[in-house]
């Protein structure tokens, strides 16, 4: 038998937990039922996790849990973290994997302080030079990969360029039919255009662009990025926050915007029962949660964020990213992308 | 009498010129009928454009025609712009400043040569370190001005400082009974965050925030840029123009999959009809071309450019954007605002 993907969950990370991470944790459970190949090592304090699962009627032979008396608060800053932090729900579920117990770690906590501490017991990989930190974006036909999202607010061409790798590493982990199309943010298309660090990446992305890896598409602007036409879209951490964020408020605004002027009045409201289920789909097809879980990727282990405010199926959706993850070898892909880039 | 409000419109530039160039033209004429206050002067192919204005039946007390021969060719770059641009109907609209028969120049043509020709030109006025390109975003309650959206690919301190002024000084032009609040793009709204360009221009404008002028309110983040709690959005213009490129396509995106929604069987189309006024009202609210029109500040007289690819309704909006910021005395706003930076 082979043996099982294991999952470290942080419980206790994020509004309202561990209410819904064990909800999310529930319904991944029961919608994997008949699959062996999984368990969750879930890391925090027992009797809240035991008397949620109670709730739910979980089935048991999925988890362990490892209790933890301590958890990372929402006021501590990446500075002190690394002194406050040890043994917390957060430290021990991501301790877990150098200890080979998981294959990877997941919390809904404080982000500035999962990077610190994941840098921090992972390690980087040799010959990443920053790790970075890739999000999923929905765009026409399915799903990019972007990074960094906030990681780095500055890198050379060297940084983009191992982006480039590891974006690849996880698009291939996720998608293991597809060949990924990288791109790079630019504000224009042409050559010419851009910072002399996106220039000389550009250069050198050429180079390495081939078969196995990844094929080098080129600059991408900003309004091309949900054109479906490249599946991995790199940038430096200032700028992916800053577009990553623009599209979140563009995508609220319009849907506010329009949820208002649907039920305006009486006619409007009637035609929305006409259109329910399109506008259902719709909605599915834009569903925020399902594009929850940004990875930290360039350590001796991959790490999933959960977005803090996300709800239930927003964890679900972390804990199935997670599962694929593993699934798709990511590391190993990592490990096979980098050597491309030693023999250059 | 006062002096009419004089504007300089390039014909020639930007898809399908002169007709659609000409037909804004006329619905802003028809518009303003009662309008003593403007006079609109033409550059271009006089024969054309008298074509066109002979089929729309345009009152032509309204305008002067000046015949140019040449035009700027979409193809041009800003390097050889500057020897093969003399002349041209974009050159001559903004040449018109310089004489006195203009207070402010239109145009739908090539960006980069726009940008840089206008620089030559017009000159940089004393004090500005740097010109930038502004635009307007709508936001929950209005409009924001953006800046800088591509002009300047890296930026210091003391450049969005710069920007901090004229952008207010635009945004107090347009709005004359509003006080403009100015914050500053960032991953993050805590003081900590970002670059250190950031951080010292976070301070700068900390100690030049005063009620005359403008309010600072610190940091903002992408996602906050169209909740409506700040007026003039200060960037540099490499993320400047990732941002607005970004929340184009998330914009397009929305819509596109949200018609395919609404649209996608009989009971959706049906649902049409009844929503079809609330639909039109959000469409109209969000209509970009109502935003069409970037503001090329810092210089010896505005210029606006309009996109290349809009329609006449949209180059109808750059020429009552322009006819507003120069009846909102934008140059002495700029001037006023400027000599604030001096007395710090």
């Amino acid at each position: 038998m082979d043996k099982k993907i294991t999952i470290a969950i942080d419980a206790m990370g994020g509004e309202n937990s561990p209410l819904k991470t064990v909800e999310g944790i529930d319904i991944f459970i029961k919608k994997n039922l008949n699959n062996k190949d999984f368990l969750l090592n879930i890391y925090g304090n027992e009797n809240l996790i035991k008397k949620e699962f109670n709730k739910h009627k979980t089935p048991d032979d999925y988890f362990n849990i490892i209790h933890t008396e301590s958890i990372v608060s929402d006021e501590e800053t990446p500075l002190t973290a690394i002194k406050n932090s040890k043994n917390t729900s957060m430290w021990n579920s991501i301790r877990s994997q150098v200890d080979g117990v998981s294959d990877i770690s997941l919390s809904a906590g404080n982000t500035g302080v999962l990077l610190v501490i994941s840098r921090m017991i992972l390690k980087m990989m040799p010959k990443v030079s920053k790790p970075a930190l890739a999000g999923l974006w929905p765009n026409q036909y399915g799903m990019n990969v972007v990074l960094d999202l906030g990681a780095n607010i500055e890198c050379n061409e060297t940084n983009l360029v191992d982006f480039a790798e590891l974006g690849s590493a996880l698009y291939k982990s996720l998608f293991p039919k597809e060949k990924p199309l990288v791109s790079l943010l630019n504000i224009g298309s042409e050559e010419i255009k851009g910072t002399e660090v996106l220039k000389k990446a550009y250069q050198r992305l050429n180079l390495l662009s081939n078969e196995n890896n990844f094929l080098f598409k080129g600059y991408i602007e900003g309004n091309n990025i949900m054109k479906g036409d490249s599946n991995v879209i790199v940038t430096d951490g200032f700028t992916g926050n800053v577009a990553l964020k623009t599209a979140e408020g563009t995508a609220k605004f319009i849907t506010k915007n329009l949820k208002e002027s649907l039920t305006e009045n009486f006619f409007t409201k009637i035609s929305l029962v006409f259109s329910y289920f399109s506008l259902k789909k719709f909605k599915q097809k834009l569903d925020p949660s399902k594009y929850n879980g940004a990875i930290f990727l360039g350590l001796n282990g991959p790490v999933v964020k959960s977005h803090g405010s996300t709800d239930a199926l927003g964890f679900y959706y972390s804990i199935d990213l997670c599962y694929k993850i593993v699934k798709g070898r990511l590391m190993e892909q990592i490990k096979s992308n980098l050597s491309h880039l030693e023999s250059d």
